[in-house]
């Protein structure tokens, strides 16, 4: 039968495409990957909405293989829920691999993510290089390589998606050692703690491509009710306490063009919060 | 009041949102841009799913700058339906910040992109370089400085997607010229003609990253029913007559990791069509 990967795109539970939830309706169970990202609605509304119980498919479940899934694929038609559009998520390739190999076929709804969503800043798609991940440091680990990918697109003048990390059903070293599924409550990376993060890269690297007045874009919970789209310098977002929740995104503009100029003013003149 | 900008994803009518749905059902207008994509579906099928007249928002429309819609969108909420997301397209931008100093609100209802959509691929959206346009050759300009672009990324082993060119309500010289509005048929470049261009463009500037039999991937009518994912070297592509109707993408792979071959060997092996 079929194994449907459905995008739930990046607001609340009526994102999600009037294909996918007609897939939902027909399926006899629903999974819902909470592994790699958050919903900013909640499970009940998802579930009042579509009309059936929907199983938090988690970190331990998706590492394990969802086997259980698949198997139920092969004689009934299933749902994959994916926040976002399914494929942004590198794990769903795997799945994708091995539903095949059990003759499962997949059928993919996709949804808005955040790769095109930030195109709300009116910067085009089509001028954005290579997208960066910066991670949490710790205090042992402190990896600068996202400013050397950020810096290459600066040298042709591309702009950067960046996206921030996200720490969710994370077990603490001495759990995960002693085999106990006790996980960490979620952390996710703000812009102001990415841009703290991205002025120590530059102390270290001096590539020199960006300063403390570099203007950035703070792209705060895309879809959400309170969604907001933030231009300040990366100084001033280091310093930021008026964020909000998460999630957050940052988009480093390379060399703009009139529109993009333009567009920028709007986001900077309406960014005090 | 509101302007609405509903994407209406990559497929059908029914790949709009739920939360679209409701936007253009409580909407007293309802515009669909015609002129930067095409619909896979017809405006029949959209009028019949949300009830109400669906009015063409062509080239002519798009160019004299909407100024019906945006008035009608000072007193009452109208909706703004763009294939895609609707940032992708840069016209947008601009209708936005009109939009703007007229005192509208603009809200967006974000959807699916080939921008994302090409993760179908099975290759990492975070490893894809620069996008890349490659525009019609005519008999006296044929400009190269798309291979470039795709040259720089596969030097960086990064991915490019490729979007190929599309010529809707287009005027001939002569009609222009005489200010005549009569549009010439449309033209979508397929894989096929984006190959022969790619090869040529080789043959001229030996930048050798690519070779007649790099393999790449050919994305065809994503969304859609016959939706085909189809990979073979270039050569094979510039000779193939089997690749279907619009619209055609590209992706020229650049390092892949173990599930990324894993994936493009799964795409090739069913690549015969």
């Amino acid at each position: 039968m079929v194994l449907y990967f459905i995008g739930l795109g990046l607001g609340d539970e009526k994102d999600i495409t009037v294909k996918g939830l007609e897939a939902v309706k027909r399926c006899k169970k629903v999974y819902l990957e909470s592994y790699t990202s958050i919903l900013t609605t909640n499970k009940s509304k998802l579930e009042s909405l579509y009309g059936k119980e929907v199983i938090e498919a988690d970190r331990i479940f998706v590492e394990s293989g969802c086997e259980g899934m698949l198997t139920e694929a092969i004689n009934d038609e299933i749902a994959f829920l994916v926040v976002g559009d399914p494929f942004c998520a590198t794990t769903h390739a795997d799945l994708f691999l091995r539903a095949n190999e059990l003759g499962v076929q997949v059928q993919t709804i996709h949804n808005a993510s955040i790769f095109t969503a930030v195109g709300l800043t009116g910067l085009q798609l089509y001028k954005f290089g290579e997208t960066v991940s910066i991670p949490f440091f710790t205090e042992n680990w402190r990896p600068y390589s996202f400013y050397d990918k950020i810096n290459r697109n600066l040298e042709k003048k591309l702009h950067t998606l960046v996206l921030l990390d996200i720490k969710v059903k994370e077990q603490s070293e001495e759990d995960l050692i002693r085999g106990r599924m006790i996980f960490q409550p979620p952390r996710f990376m703000n812009v102001s703690q990415a841009c703290q993060q991205l002025l120590e890269a530059e102390d270290n690297l001096k590539h020199g491509s960006i300063t403390p007045e570099t203007l950035v874009f703070g792209v705060l919970r895309v879809g959400a009710p309170d969604q907001k789209i933030v231009v300040r310098s990366i100084r001033q977002f280091s310093q930021s306490e008026d964020l909000g929740g998460p999630l957050h995104s940052m988009v480093i503009p390379g060399e703009v063009d009139e529109i993009e100029r333009l567009m920028m003013g709007y986001h900077q003149a309406r960014s005090e919060m």
